[in-house]
């Protein structure tokens, strides 16, 4: 089994890494599809789910989250712990096969199953160039305000890895490769990535 | 040219990713040698100047060391302070060509020359049999001995690095990749640094 879980920084190319290495070991990829999936489980809305995933769970959430809960036993209990139960239960499915999965949790969901976890990260001026690049809708945004968003986005993300993890998000100690991305050309790094990663499930054997 | 500077902890096989680098490579590498460069410069002796940099300045060292301090102008002041001056005057000389340089906070040092920065780390477990395997005369301490030495080595060699940097050793942060050798072998892995290095040297031109 070669399962790949990458945690990012918004605006570092964390999701081009996954997508081209998913491409390039020739294994699944998931990313925002595990949202879709999570509503579906969780009878939520994707635009809630996806809030819930990106802010981290929202003040007074019902803190009995656990490993053994799942979506059926939450009945009575905040929405935001159904999405955490649903986004559990969606990535130990996908991850019955070989993947790549592009943070949720999944470094932590699926620790037992001993992935190898890369964090991709870059430095401030990157990320801005990066998401002025890709997305569109920053244009009517400053880079003052653009780098407020960044920031916000990755708190929530470390607060809800905090949650499952008792770990800080981001910690080197937590995964097996940090690839800072500026200063890089995606396309160009992910095949020596990809035979980094082959060599250390090569060695698991 | 090509500066690639290698932070480690103890024990995390830094020095082997850093030799096998330089291989890979074709270009110098530098390690041990600083030690024995600094205690010339500095007229110090070699296990003094080791000592310096392997637990930090010792304690009420004189702190107005600075970028334009040289070992000629350091005379009566404590002599740890020297050893930096020296360390940064031997760094500096050393890395007028293509290099590996291992450890001495070589990363603040040659900043201006913009270096890719590789930190190396692994879990407790790998350090403590790598530490084992490599150092003949660890076998009298047991493993909580070990790992105290370990701890203390890493905690010497951060104080050093803040000294330099203002900044935290080991912060993701301050590094292009982070390599994580528990369940690598070095040997394997090195081939593809290597590649992922030359790249991010290509697109800089």
């Amino acid at each position: 089994m070669r399962i790949i879980t990458i945690g990012r920084e918004f605006g570092s190319g964390g999701r081009e890494v996954g997508k081209r290495l998913a491409d390039a070991l020739g294994i699944a990829y998931y990313d925002r599809e595990i949202i879709t999936e999570i509503a579906k489980h969780s009878e939520l809305d994707e635009k809630y789910v996806e809030h819930v995933l990106e802010t981290g769970m929202p003040h007074g959430t019902f803190l009995t989250f656990g490993h053994t809960l799942s979506a059926a036993s939450v009945v009575g209990i905040h929405p935001a712990t159904s999405v955490l139960a649903a986004q559990r239960k969606v990535i130990r499915k996908l991850a019955e096969q070989d993947c790549v999965i592009v943070g949720r949790c999944a470094d932590v969901i699926l620790k037992d199953k001993n992935p190898f976890k890369i964090f991709v990260y870059a430095d401030e001026k990157s990320k801005l160039a990066r998401c002025r690049e890709r997305t569109p809708e920053h244009e009517h945004l400053t880079d003052k305000q653009l780098l407020k968003k960044i920031r916000k986005i990755d708190k929530g993300r470390a607060k809800l890895h905090s949650l499952f993890l008792g770990g800080a998000w981001g910690d080197r100690e937590e995964y097996n490769l940090c690839v800072n991305t500026s200063g890089t050309v995606i396309k160009e790094v992910v095949p020596c990535i990809a035979d980094y990663v082959n060599h250390w499930f090569e060695n698991k054997k």
